[in-house]
C-alpha cells in the first residue's frame, strides 16, 4: 500500500514530518511512502536501505494556514496537497496523510477527490478520547451550517467507520446536545434526533457536553460548529489545566519532590488526553482515504498517521459508505 | 433590599438553602431576605435574633426538573419559582434568586417579568473561570435558536452588566468561533461578526474555544447552544481531570503522601474552576433581577448568590438596558 505524505504546511518542518512517516516502513512491512516536497530536504532522508520502498514527488509550492481554502486548492497546482490529491485521482498513491490547512485539506476533498454518490456532506472524524477509551466525533468543523439529513449520515458513516476500524460491535451513536431528554436543543438538533430515532439502528439519545468524557456512546454526531467548539473547548480546558498543574509541581522544591513521585501516573493522564498520540482524522464521505493529521504532529504522530492510513484503507471504509448509498436507491 | 430565595427545586434541601441564604444577612446589613418554601420546615431556621430581617411565603408545591418549563410555569401558580415572580411583580421583593429549573426560570422571565423593550431574547449569563479572573458569558444555553441581531444585543447587555457590575473599564467583547480570522464559522456567526464589527463599540474580534480559558476578553458572546456546548464541556473536562488527579493521589501511601504537600496549591486550581464559588447568573433582557444558582448550590454558593443579588440589583444593570433601547429609538 502506497502512503503519500504531504510534507509541507506542518509546524515541525518537513524533515522531521518525513522522518517520523519513513519509521511507519519498520511497523509494516506492507507499506511503502511517498514523500512530497522539497527534494533538497528529502533526498538525504531517504537512505540507500529503504530506497526502494520510500519515493519522492518535488514541489516546494504550499498552503499557508493563512490562504483562503477554495481558491488555494484551485489556483496553487503545484502545493504538495493538491499534489496528493492527484496521485490520489491518477492510482498512484493509495492513501494521503497532511498536516496542513484544515479548510484546504476539506475543500480538496470536494473538489479534487469528489463525494461519494449520496453523499451531502463529508465530515472530519477525529477521535475523542474518554475515560471508556478512544471514541470517534463527527462533524468537528467541515460543515459548519447543517440539515438534519447530514447529521444522519455522519451517524451512518460513523458508524462504518467505528465498526470497521475499531472492530466496534454494537455501536451506540450518540448527538450532542445540550440536554439529554428527547426535545433539547435547537430545530436542527430536535429534528435529527427524530431522523436518528426513525432511522438509525444504535441511536442511543442525546449526550450531554458535560458528558462527553465519559464515553458513554461509540459514535458521537454533532454539526460541525458545536463539534469543534466541543473538541477544542475539551483541548483548552485540559492543556490549561496540565500548564496549571506544572507551575504548580515546579513551584517548591517540596512541590518538585512531591510531583516526582506523582510523575508516572500523572504522565498516563496527560498522555489519556493528548490529542498528538492518536493517528489521525479520516475525512468520511470522500472518493478516497485522506487522514488529517494534527498540524504540531511530531515524528511518533506523523508514524502513527501512516500506519493509521493504511489501517483505515484496508478497512473498507469508503467502499461501505459506497454500498450504504446503493442499498438506500 | 429584599432577597427573594427559591428554597424548592435545588439539590440539597430547602433547609440547607435557606440556611445558606441567611448568612448573607451577616454580610450585608442592607438586605432582608423572603424564603420561599415550605413553612414547617423554614420557620425552625428563622431564629429571634434575625426574625425582623428574615420573612416566609409559604408554599410546598415545587417546579420538578423534568417538568415542562413553560406548562410548568403556567399551570404550577402556587409553585415557589411562580409566587417569586408573583412577588417582584407586585413590587414585595427586589431580586429573586432561585436553584430551580433553568428552563422554567427562563420561562418565567418571559412570562412573568416580561422582556424588556427593545429586547428580543433575554439571556442566561454565567461567570466564566479563565486564567484572567473571572469572565462573562452570553447566552449559556436560553436562546438555542438565534439570529445575528440577538447575538448583538447579547453583547450589549453584557457589557453593562460588565461594566456595572464588574467594573470593567475599556471592556473587550468577543464572540465565540471555530477560528479568529473574520469570515470563521456558520453563517450565523458570519452575520454577527459584521454585525458586532459595524455597531459595537469595543468588538474584540472571534475566541476560539480552545482560548476560552485565557481570558483574553472581558465578555464572551455566543447562541444558547454553542455557548451552552462549551461551557458544559469546560466544566465536563475540569471535573473529568481532578476526578482522574483524586484517583491518581490516592493510589498508593507514596502518593498520598505526595500528595499531602502538593493539597494546598492543588485546592487553588479545583476553585479556580468550580462553578460552586460563583454567586450566580442573572438573566439579563428581563425587568426584575432574577439569578440563577447551581442546581447543587451549597450553604456558601446560596450565600454569594443572595450578596450578589443585592450586587448585581444596586448596580442598575436592568435600568441600563432599558435606556440602551430608547437611546436606539
Amino acid at each position: 500500500m502506497r502512503i503519500a505524505i504531504d510534507t509541507l504546511g506542518a509546524d515541525l518542518g518537513a524533515e522531521r514530518i518525513a522522518q517520523g512517516a519513513i519509521r511507519a516502513l519498520d511497523q509494516s512491512k506492507e507499506i511503502s511512502i511517498i514523500l512530497i516536497g522539497d527534494e533538497s530536504i528529502l533526498k538525504p532522508i531517504v537512505t540507500p536501505k529503504i530506497a526502494d520502498r520510500v519515493s519522492i514527488v518535488h514541489t516546494t509550492e504550499k498552503i499557508e494556514t493563512t490562504d483562503k481554502p477554495v481558491m488555494a486548492i484551485r489556483r496553487k497546482k503545484q502545493a504538495s496537497m493538491v499534489l496528493g490529491y492527484q496521485l490520489l485521482k491518477d492510482g498512484k498513491a493509495d492513501a494521503l496523510v497532511s498536516c496542513g490547512n484544515t479548510g484546504a485539506l476539506l475543500a480538496g476533498g470536494l473538489f479534487l477527490s469528489g463525494r461519494i454518490k449520496g453523499i451531502e456532506r463529508p465530515a472530519l472524524t477525529p477521535v475523542i478520547p474518554t475515560m471508556q477509551g478512544p471514541k470517534i466525533m463527527l462533524d468537528a468543523g467541515a460543515n459548519v451550517d447543517c440539515k438534519a439529513k447530514f447529521l444522519l449520515q455522519f451517524a451512518q458513516m460513523g458508524k462504518i467507520y467505528s465498526e470497521r476500524v475499531f472492530q466496534q460491535t454494537n455501536t451506540r451513536v450518540g448527538l450532542l446536545n445540550i440536554g439529554v431528554e428527547p426535545g433539547k436543543g435547537s430545530q436542527l438538533y430536535n429534528e435529527a434526533y427524530q431522523l436518528l430515532e426513525d432511522s438509525l439502528d444504535g441511536f442511543s439519545g442525546n449526550v450531554e457536553a458535560r458528558d462527553v468524557l465519559q464515553g458513554n456512546y461509540d459514535v458521537l454526531v454533532a454539526d460541525g460548529f458545536a463539534g469543534n467548539i466541543l473538541l477544542k473547548s475539551v483541548e483548552g480546558t485540559a492543556s490549561t489545566l496540565f500548564g496549571l498543574l506544572k507551575t504548580t509541581f515546579t513551584a517548591t522544591l517540596a512541590s518538585k519532590l512531591a510531583a516526582l513521585v506523582l510523575r508516572k501516573p500523572l504522565r498516563g493522564i496527560k498522555d489519556r488526553f493528548d490529542y498528538h498520540e492518536v493517528g489521525g482524522a479520516p475525512l468520511l464521505g470522500i472518493q478516497h482515504p485522506v487522514i488529517k493529521a494534527h498540524g504540531s504532529s511530531d515524528e511518533t504522530a506523523m508514524m502513527n498517521a501512516a500506519l493509521f492510513a493504511e489501517k483505515f484503507t484496508k478497512a473498507g471504509v469508503i467502499q461501505a459508505i459506497q454500498a450504504l448509498n446503493n442499498e438506500e436507491e
